[in-house]
């Protein structure tokens, strides 16, 4: 790797990105060596405030290049600023100024991962509705991973339906793939499909022999109760997940079901007194795995897109505009994604 | 109340049902007081010996009549012969012997409990293969639900249409009801109307008036990713939860939603800390309340048939088949089970 820094994007100003990142800094220095974050000095020295509470803020140290991370003063916040200076913006009010300069960040944060020049890059939140009032390139993204997609299809000279990827979220007790997103169940139905399955397989399965440094076991729920029960109740698990799972298998995949899905979380959860039984769950739509990974609270949890040509990973919450600027977010999800994003870089 | 007895269906003979009952007299008496065993004497003084271990087995009681459990001397197993023996089935197999048997217990307790013979009944599991190969009229009811509907259909004269049900289950820390339980996620899909939703919110509001005494704060799980996030996911929500939802309102339920379904288990659970926000979650099919309530285990899950005019639970377990006979099967479930029972029956 050229380079161990590690940028942390900014965020949407109006929300708790840039708190909780001067937060993570204040409250787990050793976590944070190495990273920096690309976004807004001004922004980012309010938020130093914020994070302070009552107590005396950090200062900002504004970087020139992010190998400077190499050699920082400790107790400083590194900032690369990302184009011009944002200006103020209100906390929890959609501002197309502060969609703007997220998107910018994002793709200046991707391209540098692209080109090598960082290792990695964690993602604070943004806003959707900003962004989509930035107006264009950034109106046509739902969200990170469609900017992330698109920036790696334009360096690699591909259309972006050659780029798949695959959301994956980890906690410390679970970690699960979903075949879809942000579509509707019904859609999400559809979307279960031979090919989506089994390229689902293929990119978990890539993705985790990196992190884990070994073959994962994989598990693939049902989509249906009881896995379909052999047909009883939903032909998806003969006529699709079967075939797949089986294709995956004789490609080397160790892989396991499709099993019942109200049971397949459960067993591949590592308990405090058992290891789970496996090490991923691929499920086949976005509140399947959901449900699990986040019932015991968002705070450990870490989204991960798999299948980019970079790292990138971002704390499991929004921007949560309601408590912006208040000083009582948590950046304990984001400090995980850090975690994750350097054993992922290999340069912990 | 005319009668405190609570009736222990004993479930598949060539299954965990009969030992784990046993086991359950043994390891707490206090919880199984005045219940007794609605069984095969024979079968049941297996089971006890089972349950014993290496240990004495308890002897099996003989009762006349439920009523007798009022005066039973201690560390017994109160058992009421349900028709003619059953006779030896093997452990872990197929038995439409044992299939019948089974479904003849439940409807004996189904039409005591109707009659008021008994406060209320707990059902150990059966077997679908084998009520089905015990023929007519078993072989037309997949499960226990279906056969207390057309029992309880039959004792008030009117269509089974007329007894409508819904399944919720329970642990420590969360109670779901279900709007479908076993159909494909396609038709669950389908399943999920106006009429199903409202319903389902009457079924459990009135429930959980009796066993909380008091109105209960009820949330909505959207059906979509995001409940929807509105209208891009998925028209569901708006066209269908939220106008059910208002006439619930409108009706005096303290019910919320649509709330996103990744967040409302996590926002519903009592945590070691921290009380859950809601008494129940109303969820829209059966893998999305299932997930969360066996995510940390299926030891003290609890199954309760909601809208029949008798009490019935059930541990959230089935016949385990693969362990039968083998003293290892825990009691716990069904122990949970009883304590729900009582809870419900108001006379604990």
């Amino acid at each position: 790797m050229s380079t161990p820094a590690i940028a942390i994007t900014m965020g949407d100003a109006a929300g708790i990105g840039p708190e909780i990142i001067a937060d993570a800094f204040r409250q787990d220095p050793q976590t944070m060596r190495r990273c920096f974050v690309a976004g807004d000095v001004s922004a980012m020295r309010r938020a130093a405030q914020v994070a302070a509470r009552a107590g005396l803020a950090w200062p900002v140290l504004q970087l020139e290049s992010p190998d400077e991370v190499l050699n920082l003063p400790p107790a400083c916040i590194p900032v690369l600023q990302i184009g011009e200076p944002l200006g103020l913006v209100a906390y929890g009010q959609v501002d197309a100024r502060a969609g703007e300069f997220a998107g910018r960040c994002v793709t200046w944060a991707a391209d540098a991962a692209l080109a090598g020049e960082i290792a990695a890059l964690v993602t604070a939140p943004i806003h959707k509705e900003a962004l989509s009032a930035a107006g264009a390139p950034y109106n046509s993204f739902p969200g990170h991973t469609e900017l992330l997609q698109a920036r790696a299809a334009l360096a690699q000279g591909v259309d972006v339906s050659r780029v798949p990827v695959r959301m994956m979220l980890a906690n410390e007790a679970l970690r699960t793939v979903l075949v879809s997103i942000h579509v509707s169940l019904r859609a999400a139905i559809e979307a279960v499909t031979y090919d989506n399955v089994l390229q689902t397989l293929a990119i978990t399965r890539a993705a985790l022999r990196r992190v884990l440094g070994r073959e994962p076991k994989m598990a693939v729920a049902g989509l249906n109760p009881h896995a379909g029960e052999g047909g009883l109740f939903g032909a998806e698990e003969l006529e699709v997940i079967c075939p797949a799972v089986e294709a995956a298998r004789l490609e080397g995949a160790d892989v396991h079901g499709p099993i019942a899905p109200d049971t397949v979380f459960m067993r591949a959860r590592d308990g405090a007194d058992h290891p789970g039984e496996f090490d991923v769950v691929v499920a086949m739509y976005h509140d399947q795995g959901l449900i699990p990974v986040k019932y015991l609270g968002v705070e450990q949890g870490v989204n991960v897109t798999l299948g980019l040509p970079l790292i990138r990973t971002s704390p499991d919450h929004g921007t949560a505009f309601d408590i912006a600027g208040k000083g009582i977010a948590s950046p304990h999800s984001l400090l995980e994604a850090v975690r994750v994003a350097k054993r992922m870089a290999g340069g912990a």
